[in-house]
């Protein structure tokens, strides 16, 4: 068996390959079963579909028009969200998802003589971009609470990046904790990775007026049911936008395709549906939080669509399988040992958190 | 005015940049003009709408299925495409655009210790990948004739990259000449970029599975009429497009959207629309190289959805500011001299061939 998969392996490398493929070890994104029927509570997606105003807008947008190229600039996209959020068209930049835009600020604003710092504990793609870019970086383990600190971030440095709420954690940061450490760190870009913001964490999009060091990006993936379309933003000063675009067309001028561009206009008009649908989720977080606790369970205060638990006596394997089993399929990450006890479980509806209890519930 | 823009410039940098931004000059793709009453003969784009199959199953997968991500292998469409061709799905790479697997093969394949060639007149984006990923490079002029001679190509290299036919000259090279450069090179990669090549020019794709160095790379913005979608491919060897996937898995595992998915499944499968409209446009190229000649035009030989001309008096930058005036936009490059008074126009229908030449006929 392993003698095959050393051949399978064999076959699969070329001479031609350039050092930094051989150097990479890629990002593992969570299970896409192709098991309908399975219950997916494992890569937080939203559990409503997007807005009807979204589909009719592309629906209507499938024309012949496809043959000709979307608008490389995405400008009315960019104007769209800037005007959602108060700000000017100079201060957005959108992407084929968040996870390109990310890529971009890696190998425009977080390769520095310095090494970059993050958490420990974290999105696990940041290290993957270092690698792609060469770039040093610094993990900052999370303190015993499992929580960003931001006094241990008091150094000299090449960059920072963390995700509020952080993943796979969901713990939030305060809108006044970022600033003090804005405050303190003006010489390098300080990145706060919002895919997750939209379900009870305060944003710091209103702070990129004020420090001209920080990037937020922001996502349509989770919070506007859109993940199936790809369209990821950034908001950050004119001159780090402009260091964004430069990236983006010396690699692929049209990243975002024009029925992605149709989608989000659409998603980032209708906030009525955000709304709703957002509500519905956090309440359903709520009740599982109170379930999960009765039930032994230990969950870290989530600002997320996701919750991260712990049996106080149970294997998190164990649980994971039995609910794999089941039909319902949550992430465990097996590494590092401190959170290898640990399930993250994306919230569903009201109905799904049901189902998902009556499976943890002792019988 | 110069004060001015100088102000605006330093407004838009920033003391964040990388030094890899600093350094770039990124990609101008040709003009996208907001009045849709000129006719855009300037980016290559299909001059019919895609096909009513793909316009069909685009909105047949508007659903609540958009919240989920798309499949990140994108199996079915890799399939659909190697059916085709008779090849397997290891053989085949997706990507956002052929754009985007470009920088892969770049980043991943064409960075060496030796440096790579291409065409000096070539597509305008080698050179920007250069920039980004820094690879060195040197430029093989073409020969009298404006061709390719891979004659020049037989020196130690890090990679040889070029388009068939070539963009923005048109001309196309014979399979037997692609093999014969690959008998004699065979240290590093050869990359066939066929963007335009289902307009005339023999495809390198069945040569995949015997040359092991051998990329191809082919786009669905021209030939399938889906600019708008942003969906390319390339063919290889498993071991480069293992290469191809590491790179893709460590910048965005995502990067073809579930309708551009859908897209390109039926593009590929309507081969009726596919042949008709292919048909359709050499005609009018063959006709309207016809009507250049006879208006003292020297047109290079089209393998392409386009030609590149010029006339034997006239200037090539008034032409083509009587052709703007007019409501024509072709593109002209004014650089290098070689080419500054040639014109490439796109090829649309024979409706709009005529229209054309209309403008262009002496009065």
């Amino acid at each position: 068996m392993l003698h095959q998969q050393n051949i399978g392996l064999q076959r699969k490398m070329s001479r031609y390959w350039g050092d930094i493929v051989k150097k990479l070890t890629p990002y593992e994104p969570g299970e896409q079963p192709k098991n309908s029927l399975l219950l997916k509570l494992n890569t937080n997606e939203n559990p409503y579909g997007p807005s009807p105003k979204v589909m009719e807008a592309i629906k209507s947008s499938v024309q012949e028009s496809l043959r000709l190229y979307p608008d490389p600039e995405s400008n009315e996209l960019r104007g769209s969200i800037a005007n959602y959020y108060g700000l000017t068209k100079s201060n957005v930049f959108v992407g084929n998802g968040s996870d390109e835009i990310l890529a971009f600020i890696f190998q425009g604003l977080l390769k520095k003589d310095l090494p970059i710092f993050f958490p420990d504990i974290t999105y696990s793609f940041y290290p993957v971009y270092c690698g792609l870019y060469d770039i040093k970086y610094k993990t900052i383990p999370l303190d015993a609470e499992l929580k960003i600190n931001f006094s241990d971030y008091k150094k000299d440095n090449g960059g920072i990046i963390f995700p509020n709420p952080n993943a796979p954690t969901g713990t939030p940061k305060s809108l006044d904790e970022i600033e003090e450490l804005l405050k303190i760190n003006k010489d390098s870009v300080v990145v706060v990775d919002e895919a997750y913001v939209d379900f009870g964490t305060e944003s710091s999009v209103n702070l990129v007026t004020r420090y001209k060091n920080l990037v937020v990006t922001q996502s349509m993936s989770k919070s506007r049911s859109l993940a199936g379309m790809r369209v990821g933003f950034a908001f950050a000063d004119q001159g780090l936008i402009e260091a964004l675009s430069r990236i983006k067309n010396s690699f692929n001028s049209y990243p975002v395709d024009r029925l992605a561009q149709a989608a989000g206009i659409a998603a980032i008009n209708d906030k009525g549906y955000f709304t709703k649908t957002r509500k519905n989720i956090i309440e359903a977080r709520t009740f599982l939080e109170k379930e999960l606790l009765e039930m032994n369970f230990e969950t870290l205060p989530s600002g997320a669509n996701f919750v991260f638990t712990r049996h106080r006596i149970k294997n998190g394997n164990e649980i994971f399988k039995k609910l794999r089993d089941s039909g319902i399929l949550v992430r465990h990450f097996n590494k590092p040992e401190r959170i290898s006890q640990y399930l993250r479980i994306t919230i569903g509806t009201m109905k799904q958190m049901k189902q998902l209890i009556s499976i943890l519930k002792p019988q």
